[in-house]
């Protein structure tokens, strides 16, 4: 060929070496077959979608950053996100949902942001959530992260923090301490917390004209170092005795039941104590929600930022429909968390090889070689043939280099007898045994490891 | 909100509803495990790629439908196949991949075609290959095709016949009858044949130049209808005494060699006659096959035309590499695939429910339902909680509508009993019983039904 295009592959997108894709569909089935067992149905809509369906809301940051173009005459956008497209689903087939909706959708998003390590303009998002119909139990908001707490768990990912606040807190606080300065300023500068600290969010605080000493207190409360009945027993200490609907701190007050709701269902739900907390600094202040909200930080990598958020939205889909349709969900930033988990060889490389046995025929035949991988693959042994002619330390070589666990060979002398030469790649031990028995010692090797997970944080 | 966009979904784009989803899923779950049991490398490719990786070879049809745009200054195009990506990756790792190669994916790929009922912009194919280092034994050739049987069979598509040709046997009687008009011209044409018919192929191939006579008996070969044995028979009779590689037949010869091999190897692996035919009218001429070439047909539905096609290249990368990479693959047009077998009802409507019980608390605290619940999930059972504080008979309704085969219900009595009612939603037998036996009652229900494909071609 006279012109060769040198192959590379676009900054930002992430194009994984075999044994390492391998790792990824393992923790992406993991994802799948534990939103499965909660009796989601799995979503799956189209990556490109018109411009002014994803654009309904969005502006600034999002703008900028999207994929936008024209086919003929058609404003065409991929989705930057799994949230929009399942608001124009749920308005779009509102008539045939069954409410409460409960989906999951594992698919890719774009971003097109400046490209840094670690950073992907297209991303996989793992995402579930519950939509109501009209209304939605608060149950939901503690459903949600049991099943981020199953997932993680079945993972291998355990040792992580869900932490948990409710908007209407911060917002009831800031009504209590009278704040004048827009809200939605303020949410966005207390969710920088754990990135510049608390000097400098109160510096950015009292820059925004909030008051020195009610900036400190404010961020004396929110940062509060208790158990989460204490932190709850110190919000509901500030609330007035007036319980009507109109009293001057209801939010306030519907935020702290909320919140303290929330908490003694998860609970229930069966996750341990030390798997969810309070933390009042969580405000997801560039997001829709408007109660409930959520972070998860692996406890001993805080600097990786959280890698599952999500919350309460009071309508999802407000852009494309009159119909109010409250939903609760979180979202796993699925690319950055493999490829956090990668980088820090938290993966399980006992689960990378593609095949648990190789068999190689020595004989002009393949019949014989062929009729016993059929019966080790009814067996469940992901079973491959080596078909080329090449020397034996090749074949040997193909498998070791694959860290395939299991040879077989089926030489004249087996084929005559009836039998398998069977050689374990890892010991070395070489037995010559009938087929049955082969599967079993295979199958002996396998079974273990397939319950093993796929992430191992050490 | 004041302004609503109406929700609406790009034309030629497949967007299902939950339950269709599921059955989606199910048959790619199918897909995967078949190929993976062959111990495939799974593998995932960016959906965008520079244009100039892309569109390398492209021309003609493919660059009008493509979606190409630019963002910043990169001109970027989404895949239209998997097969290029593939290349580009093969060549860009063929220092560390280890060969033969082999891998699957399953992945969607953009093409802007006119508009039309089956016909998708956005749609999933999932192709197998195996690329070889330098050669790749014709074996493959075979191996590619038994893994689609038993992918279809899997599915519960039992009526397909793969057929099977080699370009070369067609390169060598265009040889042999010495036609002047382009090859690749002949190719095109003859590619027509099941969609025109003999008359108008034959008028065809006059049209571009070849002698009347010539057409008619070059057409009467390669319709020749016979057993494969027979139709082997009868090329083999055409072919001269000279075995040289200077033969004037030479090409011819091989094809018909290479032909015969795969049939016996296909045989080898298990397949059974009736599943795989020699069609000496399948061309593939608008691709890059150099050999062995393959289209998949439903038995009673010959108007779907080919579910399953490709073929041998002799150099898969060319455009990206001066290494020789040969492979053999083939490619389901899945999303098509799936949408005749939706449309034809041929999907096995039993597996469509998201989940196998709904939990329904009939008190307030939810504690015993979550503990049973969870108890239910790890015995393997899909397990939905109601969380809703609804009627009693819009819970049952919930179940209903779902077709969720069981509902267990926990009122007081039933947790002082330490008891639950389990209703079996389908003979509305209702029973009270302890969870392990309700455990083994839905496990009996559920296990033979997983047992089950998921197409059923009645």
């Amino acid at each position: 060929m006279a012109n060769i295009v040198q192959p590379r592959t676009l900054s930002g997108f992430m194009e994984l070496l075999p044994d390492e894709q391998i790792m990824f569909e393992r923790v992406k089935a993991k994802l799948e077959q534990t939103f499965g067992s909660y009796g989601f149905f799995p979503l799956d809509t189209p990556v490109l979608e018109y411009s002014e369906i994803l654009l309904a809301k969005a502006g600034g940051e999002t703008e900028k950053q999207i994929y936008r173009f024209e086919k003929g005459d058609t404003d065409l956008t991929m989705r930057f996100d799994l949230t929009v497209p399942l608001a124009k689903y749920v308005a779009k087939n509102q008539g045939v949902l069954t409410f409460p909706f409960k989906r999951y959708q594992i698919g890719k998003s774009y971003r097109g942001e400046r490209a840094q390590k670690g950073r992907f303009r297209e991303f996989y998002q793992a995402d579930i959530d519950i939509i109501g119909d009209g209304s939605l139990s608060i149950v939901n908001d503690a459903e949600i992260p049991s099943i981020i707490y199953n997932t993680f768990n079945a993972l291998g990912v355990d040792d992580f923090t869900i932490r948990i606040n409710n908007r209407k807190v911060l917002n009831g606080l800031f009504a209590k301490y009278e704040l004048k300065a827009d809200p939605a300023e303020v949410l966005r500068i207390i969710d920088k917390f754990d990135k510049i600290g608390f000097d400098n969010v109160k510096a950015e605080l009292t820059e925004l004209g909030v008051e020195e000493g009610v900036a400190a207190e404010l961020l004396g409360l929110l940062t509060f170092k208790g158990t989460k009945a204490e932190t709850l027993d110190k919000l509901k200490a500030m609330l007035s005795g007036d319980t009507s609907p109109e009293a001057k701190d209801a939010i306030l007050r519907t935020g702290v039941e909320e919140l303290e709701q929330v908490v003694k269902y998860i609970g229930d739900f069966g996750v341990p104590d030390k798997y969810f907390a309070i933390d009042l600094t969580i405000a997801r202040g560039l997001d829709y929600y408007t109660g409930t909200v959520y972070e998860t930080t692996i406890t001993k990598h805080p600097e990786i930022g959280s890698v599952c958020s999500g919350g309460r939205y009071d309508n999802l889909a407000g852009f494309y429909t009159t119909k109010q349709l409250p939903g609760v969900g979180m979202s796993i930033g699925l690319t950055r968390l493999f490829y956090i988990l990668n980088e820090s060889k938290y993966l399980n490389d006992k689960l990378k090889s593609p095949a648990d046995v190789l068999v190689i025929p020595m004989t002009e035949d393949m019949g014989k070689a062929v009729e016993i991988s059929a019966a080790l693959r009814r067996a469940g042994i992901r079973t491959q043939v080596y078909l080329e002619q090449k020397k034996f330390k090749a074949k040997i070589g193909y498998a070791d280099k694959l860290g395939i666990p299991f040879c077989i060979f089926l030489g004249e002398d087996e084929i005559a007898a009836n039998k398998v030469s069977l050689k374990n790649m890892i010991d070395g031990d070489q037995v010559t045994c009938d087929t049955e028995e082969a599967i079993r010692t295979i199958k002996g090797f396998i079974e273990p490891l397939n319950e093993e997970k796929p992430v191992s944080l050490g």
